[in-house]
């Protein structure tokens, strides 16, 4: 869970880590996995999915904003979630092609828990996000189902894994085993303390680019052939009281993060950021006005450093807490413990 | 086809209209449609595919540009378009919970004309968008399936009905009967002549807001209950060579055609414009350059009011062409004509 | 003052008008305006000042948000509005070479009010917006200078006066005389009344094109020779409590009010839309956290159709108010009352 | 000129460094400085101008994208920049409290050179950007005058210094001495070789934060008591041809240089980033039609890495060539090569 502090990978911090340095150290945040990998059929994916807070989240709903930082990306949802400034039902990440199916089950999952939604009320934005596992995964088979969506919002809990599992199980970062890593960090305002955490899934990155805590990574060459196909997702989750113009401007600091890793942000890789606070509910049924809570401007730097060092951290987590694989194709990507091997 | 000149509610016009004042006037475009219609069943949605251009999209793409007018719709496929200026696939119109369905077919469809995708290329972007049709609607029951969406691929022609059908089949605007409108433009430029069509699914506004070519339409009241809950997705064709970024500012000036036909852009409702041109195809295997033609700014105007008269045209379009409707929960909605008798 | 109700050029009303019909009917807004005319040396030309609110601005600034309808134009300050959300100082109205002074004279108008700024705090942010009058005015002479808009600022007053005055005196709009419009709408929330009110600096449009409350403007020809070179800076402010996001939400709406009149917002048009709310104040030196009441999304449409009522009325007003001119180079143009007479 | 490639504070790169390691090596790119340095009236100040391309800037635009990343900013110019996808006029950087005299300068300037400017054609957009150096000059003083800003137009030539100068003459990066940076990088498409460049006027970030190439460099503490205040201005010039969106995703990738030198994006710093292309002109008079060569997207991500290499190298250059000061209110800020002493 998280990043080990004293392991060769760590990242030198600013701020103090949470409990399980996982975004779960946010109160109420749960993930859950599934695993698709089935090596003699080549398949190697999964879903991830995130519920960001506790209680109907359809009726008292996150503040959020986005950040599409490159947006050679096929998320559904994104639009609204940076109109209205909420989400309101769980996240799910899988491949490219499992978009489809994720936005369905999430529909379905919304559907059972509301009956007014498409009754006395409008509908339900889902928010499915995505990378391409197609080098290590058959993604022209399109393997996720309607019904490992729902078994990974079934699995969510505080503790969850990290590395080459659910979402993360068939993705590549820096020519390395990449997936699911995730981090935290504590912060103090008004003499209370908060806490900010990453999620990452993590599939970008060209071989010997990696940097970590600044050290150049040597890195087994030419394994992704022709360049950055791949794609990162990233949530950031905090129970701080921001607003969704504030929440943008925090998933926007991913891009550091991201940098100091070692990614250019290549062109193929669909880079989105999306923040949420469960410091504010914004109530589907409000009356005229609704009174939220935001952190002042002049208190918001600590929020910004604290994502860029929890982004940074959990890339390299995502790294460190995976396998290597042999997937479609015969290709065999390594993990970043060989390297040190 | 189009909208009848000398009609009730015809639109002066500052551009000569296309032969059949279709979006399909503009050359290689194609619309289909799927109806579904089971009133014991309270089923009334549907499918409307466009297929942007000749050829295979997916080597030859189409240059493209998003505006969000309001982004309070569940659309995918939007991000990459914006970023990468460029529509792969053919386009899906259906009901908001539709998308997901609509994504999946569009995928398989193009997985089959393209060997190449998600093993030694990458994925491919799609394009769903929607509307909510719940007034009408068992929306609920989540009635469109892929089969339907690739029903409508197959069917599309140059010739196609507008109103309520395909994914108008359920839709409400301004508290009558919405669904498809389509309209055309013919423009010149260099001494050539070049034409510019949009498609619209119109479901949006409230009661007695209404105006055609300006002048108000009294409306029955109250039948929109709670206010503007739908959404218009609009689509701008054309084969004059520009680019994506052209085609964004085409595509913002939308919300002045909806203006103009009494919108206030409300804030449930979802107004989505892409616009695009076969007037430059960028090839996926390009080598290090491609060559352009774009329109110069000098010239755009003509474009940008043609748009303007295109997007109010066809909203009224599809007024006109559509009946009147009782739907689910008995809900019964009358149609323009109805006003006019 | 404001669009007299029972003129031919009166906008069917939803909402009830404030007691001026103008933008300073919302609490606090004062406008000022210095008119620069001298026929003789071809001066048509001038400065209009927008004071937001009570108190001072910098302490205690006033919520925000900005759409950039068309960019074609060259205000400053409008990206600090945009990142932070706020607005901290008077907001000037001049022609297109007047930027420069304006945002001198405001950033010292700010020094002399505020001894913090640039010495135990960062700088100020001043808004300044332009509309180019070379059509009239001799623009390259760069005669707005510092003393003016200073001027403007110290004139600013609950009243104030419409049509070809202040930023407007060399405007065109439609190839009548534009200028300065305005408009209010009185709004009840939860019991209690708000106003909402538009301020318009107009100068767009071809000949032909004008539309009042739906009705076509037969208009003088050819005035304008070659196009939409102008630009509209639209200014909607209230005192409803509003967060940034659904104030540039608000902005965005001034499209529809721009296509009602006839707009297609040409490519030279500059059309840029910024929404204020003095229904909160955010503190320069808060503590950790801000409290805000914002509206709530489902009462927002009543501000959505206020605000394209507003803005369309605002730009007839401006029109309405306006005398005919002849400028430099022997141009002429008519106003709106000659052609009705 | 550029950074010393043996010096301590190398960064190891991918691409070969042009022949001066500075913008300059971009073709027709030239820089200019004008230096107000008077310690007894507290004056740390001057101006940076940049000319993009040989010949006649208003007839024969540029290419040009705008990335904000952090807004928090008073440059003016950007929006039509944005819009219109083109850079019309030289660039000049300065303080915060001197874009009003840097954007007059600039329209006389082109006045000048452009009689039909404001006559027969419309006006000119003048890019003028800012970072904040109260913290070591007089800015409420506003000592930067129109003929300062001309001066360092008639400068501008092909060699130029960097550091402590222009523009940069009272920056401070990282709590050390900070100012004008630049590198670049040769490229090869299609057989011939191009150049980008990237110059930066550096002035954000908190001490103890700076990495070079990874390494992080211990800072004197504590002297940019409220966090970070400035603003980094960042300029990529090339002559690969590319059009208005592929320089938008390139000046976008500024992020990762800025997170790899250490940076969080703080909130008061006004990170904004421009790209332009000589590759393409634009012509003003242009008939119907333009025709452009664009970069393919299948080979851009050589210039996302470059243009991520120069802006963090040009960071590191800023510094390296810096020295230490004394400014206003007695503050003392060290230079980097006083860490390595």
């Amino acid at each position: 869970m998280g990043l080990p502090d004293n392991s060769i990978v760590s990242i030198k911090s600013k701020f103090r880590k949470g409990p399980r340095n996982l975004i779960t150290d946010v109160p109420g945040v749960r993930v859950g996995h599934v695993t698709l990998r089935d090596p003699e059929r080549d398949i190697h994916t999964g879903v991830t999915a995130l519920i960001p807070a506790e209680g109907n989240l359809f009726r008292e709903k996150v503040a959020a904003g986005v950040a599409v930082i490159n947006g050679f990306g096929k998320s559904a949802g994104l639009v609204q979630v940076k109109e209205l400034g909420t989400i309101e039902a769980p996240v799910a990440l899988t491949n490219t092609f499992g978009v489809g199916r994720a936005v369905d089950a999430l529909i379905r999952y919304m559907l059972e828990e509301n009956e007014d939604i498409g009754v006395s009320t409008g509908t339900v934005n889902c928010l499915a996000m995505e990378c391409n596992d197609g080098e290590l995964n058959d993604i022209r088979g399109m393997h996720v189902k309607e019904e490992h969506v729902r078994q990974a919002l079934d699995n969510a809990s505080e503790d969850f894994e990290e590395g080459d599992v659910g979402a993360g199980t068939g993705m590549i970062c820096m020519s390395l085993k990449g997936g699911i890593g995730s981090a935290s960090r504590v912060l103090e305002f008004d003499g209370r303390e908060y806490c900010l955490g990453a999620l990452v899934l993590s599939n970008f990155g060209v071989a010997g680019n990696l940097r970590i805590d600044g050290m150049r990574v040597p890195s087994a060459d030419g394994i992704m052939g022709d360049g950055d196909k791949g794609s990162t997702i990233i949530i950031i989750g905090t129970d701080i009281p921001m607003d969704s113009r504030q929440l943008e401007r925090t998933a926007s600091r991913a891009s550091a993060g991201l940098g100091r890793v070692g990614s250019f942000m290549g062109t193929g890789s669909g880079d989105i950021a999306v923040a949420f606070s469960s410091g504010n509910r914004i109530s589907h049924y409000a009356g005229d006005f609704t009174d939220l809570r935001t952190l002042s401007e002049n208190a918001i730097d600590k929020v910004f450093e604290a994502a860029v060092e929890a982004v940074e951290e959990a890339v390299i987590s995502s790294l460190y807490h995976s396998g290597s694989v042999t997937g479609i194709r015969g290709k065999h990507v390594d993990c970043l413990k060989d390297v040190f091997n």
